[in-house]
């Protein structure tokens, strides 16, 4: 793990590191020191690590809950390199879709592929991070909607750190078999209107989760106007399972 | 109004009164003066204005928030005396069950035939506890589930001065209707197995509501095993919306 930066402002520290090339970013308490809850925020498809959506709900985690943050880019987003493969299927798909076939299902396939490779990385992130002694091995959330819902479900399932999770904005039927093994307390996000995901998949996606501990937040709209207090329920949410 | 006891216990005032026979009960903090947000709690089928339910919550609305709630008994509940029109037609849809019809569209006529009494009521009651220095002509909210969505939907389509309703285990289509005239917001409650209410019943319901701010919270479990943080939700949304 290589730090590139570390600045304080605002009663938060921020350092931008880099583990294995993939770049991140690990918020934190100014003063910060011993374990604490770690979150892990899985950002949306075209965004990036420091997205205004996650850098916003990040500083809440850290000020509200004096928990840890850690952020990083998805392959192929933010200050990684194009990733050849990964560009040419999108090119495929694009494609595929004007010549008629349905997005949905490219991208939900699309998504299992670049999971097999966020998962490992993913948890080589909370191993890093877990090792600085102002984060260590406390208990672990993860947050995601969107593509950060699509990447989500396999890391949350596969990761057994991970002890509450915020996810939704999706609904692939590709996630229902590792929905099955998730069994932390979840609160999932449907907007009502979402223009991208059908209504009935975000709740057979809901249905899928094993968790006794599970509430769905529908709320009208479309795909990328989530309301602001649902980020208020995620930071109560976390604060009732990590602390 | 006429005032039957007036007692104090760890902060909260409580007032039994009397409001043209209808039995009802005031909570406020216990040296509240001047002007607050009020809520009116409806109770549950077979309950009373001072089922525990109703109580615990009340008393969170009221140290939490520093509001004051009321709560009064729904003709042939609690304190009142049986009305031999409703025990009738009660008895008569028993009979009619055990003939092989449907529960459901009973209950919910029947809860349309209540509502006819309970709003006009209700507004009495607000007309009545404004008028108390320690509450005043505040904003008003209204929660209620189950029976107390049958007869608050209704209720907050014809009372202006409610801002903010939770309501919620109810999907009758009879109250779509009434849930089109309603534009405040509303957290609407669901059980995700509710052996009473279909779930498709409920996301109609939610679906009818012409508010612009909706939320609408699923949880696993049968009509009675509402969550603990659903109520922690409910204060969280009516401090929202009413302070």
């Amino acid at each position: 793990m290589r730090l590139m930066s570390d600045t304080c402002s605002e009663g938060i520290r921020e350092q931008l590191f880099s583990l294995d090339d993939i770049p991140g970013v690990l918020w934190t308490p100014e003063h910060a020191a011993g374990t604490r809850p770690l979150i892990l925020m899985g950002h949306g498809g075209g965004r990036h690590k420091k997205d205004p959506d996650i850098l916003v709900l990040a500083h809440r985690f850290v000020t509200a809950c004096d928990f840890a943050v850690v952020a990083v880019d998805v392959p192929n987003h933010g200050d990684r390199p194009v990733d050849p493969t990964y560009d040419r299927i999108a090119t495929e798909n694009q494609a595929r879709v004007e010549a008629g076939e349905e997005l949905a299902p490219l991208i939900a396939d699309f998504q299992a592929l670049v999971a097999r490779q966020t998962v490992p990385e993913w948890q080589a992130v909370l191993d890093a991070v877990q090792r600085l002694a102002h984060v260590g091995s406390g208990p672990v959330g993860y947050w995601g909607v969107s593509l950060g819902c699509g990447l989500g479900v396999p890391f949350v399932a596969a990761e057994p750190r991970v002890r509450a999770a915020v996810l939704g904005l999706g609904g692939a039927p590709t996630l229902h078999a590792a929905a099955a093994r998730i069994t932390v307390p979840v609160e999932f996000l449907v907007q009502w209107d979402d223009e991208r995901v059908p209504r009935e998949e975000s709740l057979a996606l809901f249905d899928a989760f094993a968790s006794t501990e599970k509430s769905l937040h529908a709320n009208p709209g479309k795909h990328g106007d989530l309301r602001g207090w649902e980020l208020d329920s995620s930071v109560e949410f976390f604060a009732r399972h990590l602390r």
